[in-house]
């Protein structure tokens, strides 16, 4: 299918699904969504107005519409809680697994989040407040609190009859084993649920536990949680608190997608989008403060470095040429600093590098920079010599940019790790810094040179 | 802890690491990797020379030494096996998953995979080179074949007797449930083991499997994976091709994983590092080329833009101080068109738009960039009135800025989902098309408008 006809027939599912709105169908728009290819629901739901959308949720179950918000990215499902009201938005939660529940409570502001909570579930709402106090880079802040969890002073009949009579609520807990816990709830076992199909019912299940379990803390980092994964192919890790009792249990999946939303956002964050978010369906007044933030610092700093060339208006008056050049030398330093930027980031990320790495990583982006350096020097220089023909002017052209090329490269390598050591964010603040420092110098060493070698300033 | 404490013991770690290779202590080496906390072990693995290195892994049983490669990221991972013979690696290749191993030669180049397979068990490199024929961001690109599935006409007592006998085999599968299958390896069912353990040995599992489950082929892409993952809360969905074969099996971590990498593929192209991925321990010359590859294209594209600024050399010549404001206009442009990138890039992995989106898109831009093209334009026209002391400059260099500000979020917002419709990457190529645009389109608004209304040219 080409993509015009592709389009052609969202459009096509995106009427018939309007009408059915209209009408009222709770049920044929239930059979309806559900007949769908799942990649076609966000974009329905994206493209139905605000209206459109809590009609939808009115009409819906609560289980289905928690089941097509399961189905969506966080920011969307997040983007559609926000045009119900508190009631709605509850019933909803109510059915959607702890870790959800808390991350979309964690995006509303503290009043509507506390409205929300009000009406769901109490157990549910005690279970995502409790959730959402970790930080979300954390296996505390994105462990589930469905699992399960037995004294080990029980035997294996307690607990096949516990599971018999919550066979429905623990349905949604897609459980293999379950943990065992002392009277302090600290985790002593883990027991698989097949080893107690053929047990003796009197057992107690102290015997026939996996005692001393790995586990992990609330405060574990998620690359942490990843490397443990890689190294046991276990599905889920469970997560205690500092005295030792059992919090919850941190899946592989989740901390997967979590790994998957830290990069986006780490994206969005490094191109100035404030707070790493952004669909096009927010308010606008939302979407327009979140990038003009980053704008106008931006407008600042660029003043600051621009006043570098304001000095040097008299060199420029006699050598007009060289304004062609400003804004390439501008350029080109911030984006081969952006590109040390990103592996800094990357290997920051990975674990790879740490803030003593300083003079290490600084070392490695020299090397980059005067290869890179001598061959774009080179290059720009051969082309305004050309261009201009005026050859000195492309030797300081040209020496300009490979100097320039080393500076911003050794800034954009280390301007992360430092940023780190000061607890600063370097996804947010490391493209302002890098641009203003390399357009600082790229300007000077073009002005001055051209100051002091053709004009004999 | 703090910082720099870590730092000095991640040193001494790293000093007794090597102590221990020097003394060649297979056995002290084992066993100081396993108490290491799981996220130093990149640094560490980083840190060591080549040389260390190759030792270690020659040390290591293949066991052993898999297990560690199982904990690093891809890329370390690949960049560690590049400094070890054919043999020695394909040792270490036939004890990851048939995923990873896919993976993991699909960096190498042609000749060293060949080389590599040759070394490897024959079943494992068949499979690896089976998976490699997939596109990384499908089913089939992610799937594994450690999979247990039997012939439909097999009875529960043959199932419990192949799983008896191969156990040792099966460990690694992780096994909940296995796959029913018919003569032509048609899916035709998925069996839970928990059924298999009370069930009659004589009873055909055709009888106790459920049959037609739901499955995936190996082109379904990732996203929609996630999808169908976040709709029905299963481990993994069986993988099929176009006959309806069971090829694989798809598992929700390993989707959630590769959706995370793709993201940090994006972030590092976006920044301008070819092919998405650079290491500081890779090649010196492999760094350097990937990162030039994008920064002369990005001269060239520069050099066109400044071209603008060559045709009114005669204007500032006249008013040298419009020379200080070029380069502000290019670098909010392009940071106001980069922030429009980073939204479109992420709504299009999101599924909520697509290429006929144009114009829904366009209109969305228009309005944050008119709201920010305002701000952003008063201020810097009354900061270059104030300035320079010159009201219209300030009117001038204000209107430029606003309007160029609109131009840029809208070429920004349309530019990857026009460069989806023509089949080219958008991280690749949104930022020197989107520079290159806006920055012509600065140049001339500021110089045209100086020329007309400040010199009556």
């Amino acid at each position: 299918m080409t993509a015009q006809a592709q389009d052609h027939l969202l459009e096509e599912h995106l009427d018939h699904l309007r009408q059915l709105l209209r009408e009222g169908a709770a049920e044929a728009i239930e059979e309806y969504l559900d007949r769908l290819p799942p990649g076609e629901v966000p974009w329905l739901l994206d493209h139905l107005s605000d209206e459109e959308q809590e009609q939808l949720f009115q009409l819906l179950s609560p289980e289905e519409g928690s089941e097509l918000l399961e189905g969506l990215s966080e920011e969307q499902a997040s983007e559609l809680l926000d045009n119900l009201s508190p009631s709605e938005a509850a019933h909803l939660l109510n059915h959607l697994p702890s870790d959800e529940q808390a991350d979309l409570l964690g995006r509303m502001s503290e009043a509507r989040a506390a409205a929300v909570l009000e009406h769901m579930d109490p157990e549910e709402a005690a279970d995502a407040r409790r959730l959402s106090q970790y930080a979300p880079d954390t296996a505390g802040g994105v462990m589930i609190s469905e699992y399960l969890a037995y004294p080990d002073h029980w035997r294996v009949g307690d607990v096949l009859e516990d599971l018999r009579e919550n066979r429905q609520r623990y349905l949604k807990y897609d459980v293999q084993y379950t943990y065992v816990v002392d009277q302090q709830q600290r985790l002593v076992g883990v027991l698989r649920l097949r080893d107690l199909v053929l047990a003796d019912l009197e057992a107690p299940i102290r015997e026939l536990m996996i005692p001393d379990p790995i586990r992990v803390t609330t405060d574990t980092p998620l690359q942490e949680l990843r490397d443990l994964f890689h190294q046991h192919p276990l599905r889920g890790f469970p997560v205690v608190d500092a005295q030792g009792r059992l919090v919850g249990v941190v899946r592989h999946e989740d901390v997967e997608e979590a790994l998957e939303q830290a990069a986006q956002r780490t994206l969005m964050k490094l191109t100035g989008i404030l707070g790493g978010e952004e669909l096009r369906s927010m308010p606008l007044r939302l979407r327009s403060l979140r990038r003009l933030f980053l704008l106008s610092t931006n407008l600042m700093m660029d003043l600051v470095a621009a006043s570098v060339i304001a000095v040097f208006e008299g060199t420029l008056s006699q050598l007009v040429a060289l304004a062609v050049f400003l804004p390439i030398i501008s350029d080109m330093g911030g984006n081969a600093g952006f590109q040390a930027v990103a592996v800094s980031m990357r290997e920051l990320a990975l674990g790879l590098i740490r803030p003593g790495d300083l003079l290490r990583v600084a070392w490695k982006e020299v090397q980059v920079g005067v290869l890179n350096g001598l061959s774009l020097g080179v290059l720009v220089g051969a082309i305004a010599w050309v261009w201009k023909g005026y050859p000195a002017l492309g030797v300081i052209v040209g020496i300009a940019m490979a100097l320039n090329t080393v500076v911003a490269v050794v800034l954009g390598g280390t301007v992360p790790l430092l940023l780190r050591r000061l607890r600063v964010d370097p996804a947010l603040a490391s493209g302002p810094v890098l641009t203003t420092l390399t357009d600082m110098c790229g300007f000077f060493l073009i002005l001055w040179m051209a100051s002091r070698f053709l004009l004999g300033g």
